[in-house]
Order: C-alpha cells, then structure tokens, then sequence
C-alpha cells in the first residue's frame, strides 16, 4: 500500500467517524422539544444538510432553472384546524399526540428511544362521517393512530387526542412497520463504516466520496433471514453525472442490521464487472443546454408545449374549500396526503342531473400497496421484490410537485403534513395538485350524414378534473392520477417513470454473448443490462353506491347457439347476470376469451325501470403475476393472484399486504382475508383492483425511462337515468380570453 | 277505410311519384357534365337538398350557434396539383380518369349508365415513392383506380392519367363494391314507394312525414340471399325529436333491391311493440337551452372547456406543406383523406437525435375494416353486422369538424376530395384535423427522494401530434385519432361516440319480464332495448422500420423455476425471442397469463450494443370475437380470428375483409391471405392488430353515448440508442403569452 493510499485511508476514516456521529443522529435523533413544531428536515436536506456535501460534486444548489422547485410554502400550517372529519392531522394533533405518547408509560421512562413510524388520523366510524353536516356539527372526536418502536419493540397506539387516552392496539404476527424515512437516509450511509466495504470499493478503483448506496427492503425468504431488522444496500458511483443509477457497483450488497445501523455481512460477486461509463447518462435539462451551446447540436426541433388556457372569468374552475375538498363539475370530494398510501380519495359524490343531489360513489379510495418483483435470482438481484407503500411508504416518497413541470398552468396544490422518525411533524409541500383539463377531446359527437340529410353537428369537449401525486421511490417515479368525468367516470391512472434500476455487465456487446444466454433483462448500453420487472398497483376501493350497504355482480358474456331453425346466424353474445353471494366468488382473473363486467350496485335501488344503480370497475390493459404462488416474494404480494377482489368493509383491512410489510411473511394479506369467504351481498363492501405492468427494458429506457401510463375506470352502470351530458353546458366557443395568437 | 285515410294515400302516392324521381335520379344521376368540376351535393343536401323537406320539421336550418359548421371553403380545390407521390387525386385528375372512363368501351355506349364506386389514386409501387425526392425529382406517373358497375356489372379499373390507358384488373369472385353515398342516400326513400309499407306504418298510428329509414346493409346468410344486390331498410319516427334513433319501427324490415330501388319484401313482426316516446331523446344543444331558459334547471355547474394556448411566437406548432405533409416535433408523415379507409398516414418518419437523420417507421397505416355484429338473432337484427369501411364507405362518412368543437383551437385542418356516384369530384371540408396537444402530462420526470438527498426536480411535459378524423356511420360516431409523440411512440386511438342502436319493447320496467329472460341488452327506457352488439377496427399497418425488410419477433414472457439450490427465489419471468418464419406463426391471441411483446425488428439494422432497431405493437384493453367461427358474419369477419396478423406485403392485400365486401361471403379476407403462410422473415411484411369492445348498454348510453376509447400503440423497442427525450427542448416555462389570468 503506497503512501497516497493511507492518506486517502486516513481521510475517509475520519469522514467515517463523522458519518457515524451523522447516522446516530438521524437514526435516534435527539427531540430538540415539541415547542419546535415543523421540520423541513427533508425539504432542505440536500441544500442545507451534511448528506448534501456526500454528493457536493454534482449535487446541491444545482438545481436548474426550468425545475428549481417554488422555494415559498403555500402558507403556515401550524395554525391549521381540522375542519372536516377526514381531514388528516394538523401539526399542533401531531404535536398533542406526540405529547400524549411520550407521556405514556413504558415510553414515558425514555422518549427519547420512541421511534414515530407513523402517526396519522384514525379515520371515525363510517356513521359518524356519513351523519356529520358541515357548519351544522361538531367535528366526530378526533384521534390518531400511531405505530412507534421503542426498544425493539413495534406498538400500535390509539390515541384520543380529547380524552388523552392511549389504547394499546393488537399488532401483526410477522414483519416491521414502514421505515422511517430518517432511517433510510441514514442507513445509506452504514456501508461506509466497514473497512472491508471501503476496501472493496477502492479495489474497483472508485473513490468513496463518489460512492452512493441505496437501501434496498430485503424481502423474507425463509427462517435465516427472520428476528433482525435488516436491509441491504446496493451502492453506485456517482462520478460524473447526477444518474448514478446507471453506475451500479455491480455484485457488492450489504447487509444491515437496521436497529444498530451496523453492517452485518456483506456479499461480493461482482469483481470482475465494470462500473458502466457516465457518458451520456446525465439527464439534467441544464446540462443539455450547456452541452448544446457549445456543439451545434443535431436533435429535435424545439417543441413548445402549450399551456392551457387560464379558466376564464366567468367560470368556476377547481374550487377547494378548506384545504382539502374539491368542488367541480358536479363532483364533491376529500383529498388529502397519507404518509404510506400517498394520496386518499374520499367521500367521491357527484351530483345527479335529474334531482340536483349529490349521490355516494366511493367512500374511500387509494393505492393500498405496490408489489415491484424483478426477474433476476442471482444473489445480488433475487431479495428486490419492493412493496413501497408498506415498507417504504408511498407518501413519504412523494417530492413537491414543480408548478407548470409536473402539473399545468393553474392547478391548485395541496401539501402533506408528516411525521419525522422523532414525532415531529414536518411539512411536504405542494404533494398533490388538482386541475381542471381539456385535451381537445370531446365527451360527446354526434354529426348527421347525407343518409339522413339533417344538418346536425353536436359535440361537447371533454373536460375532466385531475388530482395529481407522484411518488418518487427512489428510482422510480409513479405519478398517480384520479381523474373525475362531468359524466361521473372516475379514471384511475398510474405512470411509471424516472430511471431504471440497472444490473452491471461485463458485455458490452451482444455478440458476446452465448447463444440463447438467459441475461434477464437487455442489453442497454456498454455494461448496463436492464433487467425485466414488474410493477402492480393494487387500489383499495371501499364504494359506497349510493349508500354503504351494496352487491357484487359479475355480467357473463358468453357465446350462445342458436337453436336449428332460430336464425340465419349461428351464434351470437349473451349477458348472464350473476349476483356473487360470498367473497371466494369474487376473485376475478380477467380473461379475454371469457369476458364479463363486474357491477357495484346497490340492490335496494333501481331505476325508473327496474335496472339497480351501479358503478362498474373497467380494466384497461394489464399485466398478471407469473410468479410461482409458493414463491416467497409471490406469498407475500398474493394479494396480486387475482385482478379484482371484493372483500366485507372492514376498517383494520386497509393494507392489502398486512399493516407491517417489512420483512413479513405474507400471513396476514388481502388474500388471508378473502378466504374467510365473509357473505358480501347487500352489504358494506371493498372492491380491490390490481393493474400490472412487465417490463422488458429496451435502450429507449436508457439512461431514463419514458412514462407509461395504465389505469382503470370507475364507471357508472344504469347509476343515472340517462346521459348526464345531455345536461351539461360546455361554453367552449364564448369569451375566452384572446391572446396574442400566432396560427401557424 | 274513411275519407281522411283516402286522402292521406293520395297525398302520399303523389309523394311518392316525387321520390321515385329523386330516386332514380340520386342513383342514377345524369351527367351535368364534368366541365362542373366539383359538386357540393352532400355538404349542401341538407341546407337546400329535396331529402331536407323530408326532415324539415326538425331539420334543415336549425343547426345550433354552438355547433355550427364552417361555412366557407378554406380554398377552391379547383386548381390544386399534386405534389407528392402518394397525394390522393385532385378534382383535375378526377375529371380527367372520369373523361378517360366515359370514353372506354362499353362504357362509352352509355356513359351516364356509369355508376362510380370508387376513384382514387392508385399509389405508385414502393421502391418509386421512396426514391422520389422532393424538388429533385418529377412525380411518378400518376394512375387512378376505379370501382365502377355498369348494367349490373362491377369493373375494377387502372387509369393511366398521362398515357389514357384504361385496363381492365380482376375482380373478386363475391360481393359487391363499397356502395356510392348516392344509393345510401335514394334507399332511404325507396320503401316511402311501397303501399303494403305505408299500410303498416299508418295502421301504427305514424304519419309517413315523420318517418325516416336507415339502410342496412344485409351481410350475406346464405343461397337465398345471393345474386342479387339486396339492403334492408329499418325505419324510425322522428316525431318530436331529432334523435329518431330512440324510436325505432320495431320488427319491420324493408328488403330493397339495391339496383332497381323496389321493394322485395317487407317483414312485418313487431306491430305490438310501441313507439319509444320522443321526450328526453333530443340531444341539441340550443334546444336544452331554451328548456333551461324556462325552468330553473337544476343540472351541472357549468363548466367551461379551456383550450389549449397558442404556439408562441417563437414555437413551430404544426407545419402543413403542400397540404398533405405534417412536419412536428421530429416527425414528418404524408396524411391523407381516403373514401374508404377515413384517414390514410404514409411514410412516417421519425428523426433520430442522435444523427439528425429522419427514419422511416410505417410506410402506410389506416383503419382496413370495422365489423359490428349485433347480438340478436331474431329476424330484424339477426343481419346486422356491419363492415363500415367495406360496404359503407369509412372516409365518405366523414363530416366536416367542427373547429373548437371537435378540434381545438389553432387546429389545422385537411379537406377530402371524394367521388360522387357520376363520377363526380366533391370536396369534404375539414375532414381532418391536425394539432399539437399538451394535456398536463409529463414525458418523463424525476425527482430525488430525501434518501439520496440530491435536490433535483426534473420534468419533461408531454406534447403530441395529433391527427383525427370521425366517421358517422348513421348512429355511430367514430373519433379516429393518430397521435405522435417525441419519443418516437405513435398512439392509435378509436373512441365510439354518437348515439346506440336500439330496439323497441313492450316491457316498461324490468318487473314484467320474465326470471331470467334474454332481452339480447339492457332496458335502458321504457320500450327501448340497448342491443348488446361488439365492435372490431382492424389497423393495416404496413411497417417499414428503418427500410421495407424487417422480420417479426415474438418476445414470449414465462415463469422460470429455480434450480435446486440456485437461488432464496422458486422463480422469476423468463423472455425468450422468437423470430417468427412464416405467416400461420404469425397469428396471435392475447393472453394475460402467457404474456408477449411482439417486436417487428429490422434485422440487418442492429444499435451500437448489437440489439435489432424496431418497434413493438402493445395493445391496451380490447374485447376478442365470441361467435361462432362457423357463423356467417365470423367467416365474412375472419380477420377478427386473432387481435394480430402478419402478412407478407401485397399491395392489393389493403382490405383485411376483401375488395368487394357488400353481402360478400368472406372467401378473400386477411384469413384467407394468412392462410398461405407465406416466409415472412426479413421481408417486407404487414401488421394487422385489431381493437374490440364489447358493449352491453346502460341507461347512460340513453338518449346518446358517451365516448368510449381504446387504442394500441407502437412504440420504439431498440429503435433508439437511448431515450430521444434527453434531446429535446421542452419551453415550458419561458416567455408564454401572458393572458389575462385568474388563477382561481
């Protein structure tokens, strides 16, 4: 060893001790006091915090002109009061109930040891939402429910914030509560302080300033792995370009005991694989642009992307009354942030045309969890089976949306309020937004033609409310939209974008590879292999049409023959109306050769002329699990063995992969539940709908991925007398305010 | 019978003298001369046509404010020349192949006996049009082709525009040609000449000024129904509506031979069934709003549509050269108006950001064939089984957008010349529109979570190209959108729109039917039954990907077991290639649990890492064909068999259901073709996908339905060495005209 490598050796000892002291920090982090109400710990993070200077090169304050985020919060949410009975919990709830759980014995002996993995509304009984008139009632009591650890032990609270009761929950037989997200930047960290990690790292010629890990949720698999919280870290160079993800340390993965942020072992395979090149990875705008100016540069013709018009003057637009519900087009609905489902939507009403009321269509939607399995089961690859909202959680991952960037000209924006690792709250600002959109489609045409000879040109452009939040689970970006139709259609969008996660190669060519060599994914670029995955979203779906208590009908359509003699034709398609009595025969794997459409109605309502009123979930394309059922990561994601679920309302089966997903084992999920085989018929139930993706990456996802888009609709069956259109008054062609407009 | 009935008769028999007239001179019209070269027959018949005193009640004139058509012609197309190889006839071309007909024996014997059927360009060979160069090169010789009958017999026909030749091609051995909107337009009229009709529909209490019939075509069932060109009228009242569609005449079926406009036979069978009421069915615009001035109107908020901003000044928006060519965002593409298949996009070419090159993708895409079997077997639905493009005409269908409405605002807009049944030239304005739209969606984004604690924001909004054109065939309205993206992805969209088809009932309320009873669809108001019925649009799609020779590869997605030992995971998803050899190999059906991607691969052509350029068909949510293969309409729609096709290229293989479909019996469709099993392994081949919807009605179908969309895309798989976003220049943010906000 040469002299410039001890003194390297030297250097990054002490910077060692110094991430030591930062981990412990962020880890069990010391409460400066609950009299300092907000933290905007992870906002500014990477301007103000020591992560930052980890990634100085290429990292803080660069932040380009057409991106920088809108550095001035909305407003000061430490006055916030709650003004509607799902509104989630204000900073001075979060600040009371932190008060109360401190106080709580066996914490009480050392707060400081409480870990706050979640702390959020416990939503009242259905009833009382349902009964409560606003401006005529009183808010229902308000409480919280909190999952904390506190020397190794998971709890889950009920905390009456009135009473100041504190209620001891049950907790799940298997796995851990959510990470904090002070763990996981912490625990990023924890590779550097293991001197046979460090030493591997300079062996492939890497400079450890350069290095960034990533910490990967380990899965189960099995007895070995079970009684220790761990994660495994898998770790990039980040020299030259902010898309380390295409720098993998290929083969090198560490794992660590998370309640000591020590590394317990550390696998590593991959020393003959080269860390990919960074040329031509990084994506920042700011970048091109100075790359362009200096070569000519060949590329596409600019394009200008067209805003959309300001609603004009006389029109409504996106109300949004207390903070958090949206009035619009007829629909009426809660929205509101959630640290592990991201984005909830409540209490979905739309107005029906013909009586002026606002009849129930969904008492609460969201995205209950993501199962993300890759395809590859060598050592380094097999564990990445992410579920992201029970071990990562999807809120907590959605960044502040950039105005006009992420969403248009004038859309509303609605921040998040969450819970640091020590109980403080912070604020997420700008996590969702709400906007009114017109793509120059239309809901509605009708034009005669010559057969009839009538001069009639209808049309009604489609105009459609968004609600908007993206999560960006490290690599991934998953922008979640609900859309809301004038005719009552909820459309149901998940976009997958940002970066692949990559596997390092030793090919750089295809033609070194054997013949029909299985590499698990493509070849993108010089040693970068993008390795075939999956994503499934499975949403929670508690409809409530037109009321709580509800039936399931699965609509057959089969061929039927017509009998000799019937017909001229042979064949033609029949309805069969099924109403599913018990929750097995609501399991639905969707066929194309056996079709059927799948009824949430209300039995005890009908229609002027007997049909019962409905809504109807419509898949679009997707992608089923191919996954051995007995698989380990398959038993725990077993909530993706079917597309469509209905399950009883039941309040505490909220989590399709079980409250505590970390390091579970899969006996607690949505498919456990629906065994019970619970009646469903004319009852209060949940519609569960997974979408699926495969993705075989090709070079067009290198070195970013382009969004792709699925989703479903909610939409309504026999629920309106007729067409609401019919009642709509679009006034596309009055007034709009004239620009200066330039017709190419 | 009473004196008042008498009168009526007499009054009708005087009528119907008049329309035997019409008739006869619709169909058989004499020439005026073709030294009147463009004919606004179909644009004015409304407005000043005889068939508008026939609807005049509640027709002519009395287009609303909000959906009135552009009256003025963008320009005279009197003069217009073609200017690229694939341009469609100009009105010169048509008078001149209409002049070269008249003169060509027999034809010259009697030359207003002449019935076109179709006139269109007939496209020089490949290797021509991709050689031509623009401003080097002179045009290649252009030639038309003609579908014509004359006395009972129908002529396929090339016309040599510059030489004069006229020859003679084969003709199909069944069927009959794409009827003239002349006929479509005379049948309607055709039963009015009927006593036994006009019996029937007095004895139902309807005053004969109130009806109005569709024609229907008949599909083909059989020896009885053969050697002779046959339609079958359906009638309806349109008393008190323009929304005749919701009263159909139910269970009368007017046989009409399509030569001679008599009548063959009438079936008479629903004389018990009522007449749906007028109230709640008409759907205008203007009219709901006299109504809304009268009563207070509960009904939705208004909303207003906001239209997308004008290209900046500094933006290039759209560019339109010569009229036919769409230069946008890296793309340029031919697009064209065509009689049959609507719209027509040839030679699509994308530039690579790499080298500044444009890149060929598809040489011709186009809607080849729709099929819309109707799921009612019983004598006055049983044939209903339409082929819209075939026996309809798609593109003669097509009527003008209406700007805002149907388009948004700084839309381009491409007219359609077209053929009358005389030969001819007509111009159908504003038959397609092309625009550049933003929705508020993002291409591509990512943001660093606080676990890399990068402050990095980074979006791309998404901006496409869209090109539409609807077709209306009678109730149904077709929205046929192309849509371009920067990414090299083409969208092909197909939204239904317009108004159901339906059938008259007895029943009032579902109560009086019997349990269990096969209504054939759902009762959406009293006496109207929405017929269950599919809809099949089948995409020609000739791919040329970076040259004319490319091969299909099948990329088949499987679990893979572990070995023993080999792995914590039991399995993961394997792809394997398949590089398909012939055509039978080529024929898919979709499943989600036996997953593909389907890639057609350039493979001389291979990227820096050695993968094969090329694109991949991904189908989204469709519906496959249920009937029996064996039933009549299935064979006639045999190209439905499978969602996907390959053929090898053919250029007179464009019509998936044969050249002459009209009650053709399916024997030369794309099954036909595929059945050959041609090598098709680095030739130049054809995809076919086809999209399918099933359709069980629902009260929201009532009285007009609203928009369903599906579509597929194609979309570059190794096409580009990396993701073409990273090239390009989103201004999103910069210098927009500044309108006068009010941001709610």
């Amino acid at each position: 060893m040469d002299h410039s490598t001890s003194l390297l050796r030297l250097i990054f000892l002490a910077l060692g001790a110094a991430l030591i002291l930062l981990v412990v920090r962020s880890a069990f982090r010391l409460p400066r006091g609950i009299d300092t109400p907000t933290s905007t710990l992870f906002d500014d993070a990477a301007a103000a915090g020591s992560s930052c200077t980890r990634f100085a090169p290429w990292g803080c304050g660069q932040a380009d002109r057409l991106t920088k985020p809108k550095a001035a919060p909305s407003h000061s949410h430490e006055t916030d009061v709650p003004r509607h009975p799902l509104d989630p919990l204000t900073v001075g709830e979060i600040n009371r109930a932190l008060e109360l759980l401190r106080a709580h014995p066996p914490f009480a002996s050392s707060p400081s040891s409480l870990a706050v993995h979640s702390l959020s509304l416990d939503e009242p009984e259905k009833p009382m939402v349902l009964a409560w008139r606003k401006g005529a009632d009183p808010l229902p009591p308000r409480r919280a429910v909190a999952v904390v650890r506190f020397r190794g032990e998971a709890s889950v609270l009920a905390v009456d914030l009135a009473s100041g009761a504190v209620t001891p929950l049950p907790i799940p037989a298997s796995g851990y509560p959510t990470m904090t997200m002070d763990e996981q930047v912490a625990l990023c960290f924890a590779p550097f302080r293991d001197s046979k990690f460090n030493a591997t790292i300079r062996r492939r010629g890497v400079r450890l300033s350069d290095v960034a890990c990533l910490p990967i949720s380990p899965g189960w698999y099995g007895p070995a792995e079970e009684n220790r919280r761990v994660i495994k870290a898998q770790c990039f160079s980040a020299e030259g370009t902010a898309n380390f993800y295409m720098r993998p340390i290929e083969g090198l993965t560490v794992l660590i005991d998370m309640d000591t942020a020590k590394v317990v072992s550390i696998s590593d395979r991959g020393a003959g694989i080269p860390i990919p090149a960074a040329a031509n990875t990084d994506y920042r705008h700011a970048r091109h642009m100075q790359e362009e100016e200096k070569a000519a540069g060949l590329g596409y013709q600019k394009v200008r992307a067209p805003s959309m018009e300001p609603a004009a003057p006389s029109g409504p637009g996106v109300e949004l009354v207390d903070g958090h519900t949206v009035r619009w087009g007829g629909w009426e609905l809660h929205l509101k942030a959630d640290a592990r489902a991201g984005m909830v939507v409540s209490r979905a009403r739309v107005q029906d045309p013909g009586t002026g009321a606002h009849r129930d269509v969904l008492y609460k939607g969201m995205a209950s969890e993501l199962f993300v399995p890759y395809m590859d089961p060598s050592e380094a690859w097999y564990f990445k089976t992410y579920m992201d909202a029970g071990e990562y959680g999807f809120g907590l991952q959605a960044m502040p949306l950039v105005p006009l960037n992420d969403c248009p000209r004038h859309a509303r924006y609605v921040d998040g309020v969450f819970v640091a690792a020590d109980g403080r709250p912070y604020v997420r600002e700008n996590m969702i937004c709400v906007f009114e959109r017109y793509a120059g489609d239309v809901a509605w045409r009708h034009s005669e033609s010559p057969i009839t000879g009538l001069d009639i040109r209808e049309s009604r452009p489609k105009v459609t409310l968004v609600a908007r939040m993206v999560a960006s689970v490290a690599n991934y970006d998953y922008i979640m939209d609900w859309e809301f139709q004038m005719d009552g259609l909820i459309r149901i969008k998940v976009g997958l974008s940002g970066i692949l996660m990559v596997k390092g190669t030793a090919y750089s060519h295809l033609s070194q590879t054997r013949e029909n060599e299985d590499m698990h994914g493509t070849l993108l670029s010089e040693n970068v292999i993008g390795v075939i995955h999956d994503h499934y979203v499975t949403f929670r779906l508690d409809m409530d049409v037109d009321g709580a208590d509800n039936s399931f009908v699965r609509v057959e359509m089969a061929r039927q023959e017509t009998a000799p003699g019937e017909s001229p034709r042979r064949s033609y398609l029949k309805a069969t109306r099924h109403v599913v009595q018990t929750e097995k025969d609501a399991q639905v794997r969707l066929k194309l050769y056996q079709p059927e459409e799948f009824h949430v109605v209300n039995p005890t309502k009908k229609t002027r002329v007997g049909n019962p009123v409905g809504y109807k979930v419509v898949p679009a394309g997707t992608a089923a699990s191919l996954l051995d059922p007995e698989d380990p990561p398959q038993k725990r994601g077993a909530f993706t063995n079917n597309q469509i679920w209905v399950t009883l309302y039941n309040k505490s089966e909220e989590w399709a992969a079980g409250l505590f997903v970390y390091q579970s084992k899969g006996e607690d999920t949505l498919a456990t539940w629906a065994e019970r085989d619970r009646p469903i018929e004319n009852k209060d139930l949940v519609l569960w709908y997974t979408l699926g993706f495969h993705h075989i990456p090709c070079q067009e996802d290198f070195p970013i991925m382009p969004t792709v888009t699925s989703g479903f609709d909610l939409k309504p069956v026999n629920f309106f007398e007729s067409n609401p259109i019919l009642k709509q008054r679009p006034t596309m062609e009055d007034d709009l305010p004239v620009c200066a407009a330039t017709t190419a």
